[in-house]
């Protein structure tokens, strides 16, 4: 037996998200079904990050087991033969065995667009959040200072009952602004459920001035998910990569 | 009786053009149903440029007439509600009942956009052209300046049965590359059918290697559709702008 690990991007619009869903077509599902027909045995895939309905991946995770020999590195050409065009393999390549997506330890980026002026485009409408009142930017930069570290983002989560800790950390997160398009990319150890979207929300409670700078800093020591904005929507998010370090066990927590 | 001028954004993907077609919807067609339906009497939209099935605009421009006594810029957010999120109204104005959009001469922006990498990004399929062989920025830059100003473009237009003249003027040809996205941004005075889309073709050719640089002249001086390179594909095409110059009238030729 072998273990294929692969990066998938998909275009989340179409899909209840990467996980199996009794009310729609999932990423996992499609996968499943495509990568069994093209190798004529029956492959269960698991995913480092079960991302939400309408959220997108250019490089999320996932492995399954095959006795197929097929080159670690082709695969990912076979079964894109038949996959949609809305999910795409990047990489392939045969990992140890024992190498579990959601047990090693890595770090994750995920970038949140936001469409920041008077009308909806259009061509931009897949991916980002459309978002009418004009953002401060310099504002927003600011506020987001403080969630740079090892904090409890308690706040910042909708659903911790599956968690051990509601601690994380957050390596760097930038906000970059280019034409009307509000980019905020963030780069951590591992993100709580819903955690970059409440964050965002936040942000954006601050950029269009219904919510003081102050307020993150508030937000966060309060630990109370009451005390932080709305969980931005789905549609603007995307797991841009999952990098992996070289060694460490995980938690195996209920990510977004 | 006023006349309205219309800014329109649209994603082609799911239309089969700008120009109401047995074989599926068209723009025009959204336009003139909703427009009327919003204002409870026929409106008939007369566009500026009827982009082909696939194409995308963020800037392309029509009129209708009507007895309606909304401010002008206030039709956008009148027609916006009842319209599907691939079609967005950006502007609205009243214009002189004089104002024809295909009898005033203007300056028309096209972008055309080229994902050049080994394989498919889900999240750039509907508006960029995927294109494998590693693409030659520097060779399609240099190809490109025998099209600058005014010359007989009768090599790079599908059909020209019904136009006057094939000779037209490119103002500025400007291929940028940001990560694997190569940008070809045209300006001119006016484009013949096709026109961009075979331009862009013949770089492709060029820049993957398989013809020469030189070949770019030889196709222009050719005058000869068969000496230029393929039609490239529509959905990699947008008209980004259509800016209207002060005064005289401008052939009404069937364009892009």
């Amino acid at each position: 037996m072998r273990r294929i690990r692969l990066t998938v991007a998909y275009d989340g619009t179409n899909y209840v998200g990467w996980q199996v869903q009794p009310n729609g077509v999932s990423i996992e599902e499609i996968l499943n079904r495509e990568i069994s027909r093209m190798l004529k045995e029956k492959v269960t895939v698991i995913g480092a990050s079960r991302t939400d309905s309408g959220v997108h991946a250019r490089g999320n995770v996932c492995v399954f087991d095959t006795e197929s020999r097929i080159p670690g590195d082709k695969f990912k050409f076979a079964i894109n033969e038949s996959l949609p065009p809305d999910i795409v393999i990047q990489e392939s390549e045969e990992v140890p065995v024992t190498y579990h997506p959601r047990k090693v330890r890595s770090i994750k980026t995920y970038e949140y667009k936001i469409l920041n002026r008077t009308l909806p485009d259009p061509l931009e409408r897949l991916d980002s959040y459309f978002f009418y009142y004009p953002l401060d930017v310099e504002k927003m930069r600011k506020a987001s200072e403080v969630l740079l570290g090892e904090h409890d983002f308690r706040s910042f989560c909708n659903i911790h009952a599956s968690v051990k800790t509601t601690v994380r950390r957050i390596l760097s997160l930038d906000i970059d602004k280019a034409g009307d398009m509000i980019t905020v990319r963030i780069v951590g150890n591992g993100f709580l459920y819903n955690q970059v979207r409440i964050i965002v929300g936040t942000l954006v409670k601050i950029g269009c001035g219904l919510w003081p700078v102050e307020k993150m800093e508030e937000a966060l020591k309060a630990c109370d998910r009451s005390a932080a904005g709305p969980t931005a929507p789905a549609k603007g998010l995307t797991l841009i990569s999952i990098v992996e370090e070289e060694s460490g066990a995980a938690d195996d927590d209920n990510e977004e």
